[in-house]
């Protein structure tokens, strides 16, 4: 070998390092939110292990794929999940073209305002509101009141909109993940469909990448043009034994980075783990009463009982704590 | 406004341009299969036009959606849906493990080499088949049967391994709306985790851009392991008016562009055809007995009927002769 290609290639490793060493130094920065401590390093530990050409752990970029679920890890979910909030408010919005709502249960509870007893009736009374509140429209349709319901309802603790009620510190890492080449999906049992509509300017991820629980839809003409209806049957739960089953069946890879927050969660934290080579699991762990919320096991919104809790200890998940972890929580914390 | 600020930006826009000329010009010369004349120009002023900017029918990145079908339309279908092929193939390499098969229909038949007998049960009969050979393994041990029957199994006329029955020109057109920032997916009739293990190869998309149709899985434990299991149950038939839901459901953006070759393909072209702004809709027409095959209305692998005709003429959707347009078929075509 000529030393003049001797050198050239000594040069390209030398900037190739340093373009690295940078890289990984600005997105360490783009991770602001987030304390300086063990948690952050791991993720930046994973990052960097995964990223460096030649490295024992490096993963070619089309294999770089994290999930996310969404309701308590990328934004908040209490005192209910926003789209139950969201279908709450829907069903008032439809009262006067349903009169015999006032009469018929779960509807009538929640047009006296009694969610409580609306939401006694279990699984049967939520499907009946979600069915009414989700489908008969058309997508087209359907997108518009979800954008529309979003730029007027309001979180009744903090008065901020609900799309703004996003993690900011998820925010930082989904957008550092992508400088580093990784594909960010959404992994959740929310509506793909009332999801869609928000979620690339939250957190830049576009609709391709949102996976998530869907009612059936069907394709039909309405006055000459095609339009796809959403029928008031469920399609897919994403939840679960769901998410793994999603994930192979949208993504067909296995993801290296998994990040969740209840008990709903496992079995895709499970799944990512049980994949060869480097990978990173880790859980969101609510806190924080004071920023946030502080629940656990016995929340109905996000459990996350002590059995992950096992889990997430005997197989090294990371926790996140939001107390501890985040220097900010939202956006327009100070 | 300062001139050097002028002068800096005049230089800007001649430099866009040119760089825009030479890539038009290096990507028509990327589509060196196709012959010259009105189909491979009509491609070449479609992507200029959604691909300059500040051009009146530009279309952002991200929203450059492009589907494709694959049966007749990326790799050949005749005598018979190459999955098919693969399915009787693994009914033979199967039967000594079922020895019920030899007096149980369609099985008996097949194994007597009498597809046609076979095939007269109908879509019962196929379903049959599909469910025996399709399903029971889990996703991982499925992809490599796929995998190491594509490295055996041969096409009875040409001799040839079933993936490089793919079109020359179909590949250089991906690659050519690809280098012009277009996302290209699959959207096939044909089963997901059939086309998965090879069309990254063959066709440069990745498996998280193939939709299709789909069984049931489950995810389970196995030796303390995670699988996801293929279950004998059909999910979703991506077909007809299947292929616009399934559009929806996984990419979530109407395509601009999409081409197909048989009445399976109306519906999607339609819902592409119907979005506002430019696009472009295209069939492949089976018309070259030399080199392919000539099939059309009576076929019934492939149908391409006269009432697709006659919307493909009313709608002005391109059609591509193969025997015209094509100057190569095959990659190992001389």
């Amino acid at each position: 070998m000529k030393s003049s290609r001797i050198h050239n290639l000594i040069t390209a490793a030398v900037v190739g390092a340093l373009a690295f060493t940078t890289t990984v130094v600005q997105a360490a920065d783009a991770l602001r939110s987030w304390n300086d401590g063990k948690t952050k390093q791991s993720v930046i530990d994973f990052v960097k292990r995964v990223s460096v050409k030649g490295g024992k752990d490096f993963v070619p970029v089309p294999e770089r794929v994290a999930v996310f679920d969404n309701d308590g890890t990328l934004w908040a979910e209490q005192p209910m999940y926003f789209q139950l909030a969201f279908a709450l408010d829907r069903v008032k919005a439809l009262a006067s073209q349903h009169p015999e709502w006032k009469e018929k249960e779960p509807f009538a509870s929640l047009l006296k305002g009694d969610v409580r007893s609306a939401l006694s009736g279990g699984e049967k009374a939520l499907m009946e509101i979600v069915m009414a509140t989700h489908a008969g429209t058309t997508t087209g349709e359907f997108e518009k009141i979800v954008r529309d319901w979003l730029a007027t309802a309001k979180h009744p603790k903090t008065g901020r909109r609900y799309n703004e009620m996003i993690y900011q510190p998820m925010v930082e890492l989904l957008r550092y993940l992508r400088a580093f080449g990784f594909k960010t999906y959404i992994v959740s049992g929310g509506g793909v469909e009332f999801m869609r509509p928000w979620v690339e300017k939250a957190y830049g991820i576009p609709p391709e990448q949102v996976i998530g629980s869907t009612i059936k839809t069907k394709f039909e003409m309405r006055d000459g043009k095609p339009v796809i209806r959403r029928l008031p049957e469920v399609d897919f739960i994403d939840d679960k034994e769901g998410k793994p089953v999603a994930i192979n069946k949208f993504i067909g890879r296995r993801p290296i980075f998994a990040i969740g927050n209840s008990d709903g969660d496992y079995e895709m934290l499970r799944w990512t783990a049980a994949g060869d080579g480097a990978r990173l699991m880790m859980l969101v762990h609510h806190d924080d009463d004071k920023r946030e919320y502080a629940y656990g096991p016995t929340s109905k919104v996000g459990t996350f009982s002590d059995a992950l809790m096992a889990q997430a200890k005997k197989n090294s998940w990371n926790l996140i704590s939001m107390k501890d972890d985040w220097k900010r929580v939202f956006a327009f914390d100070k």
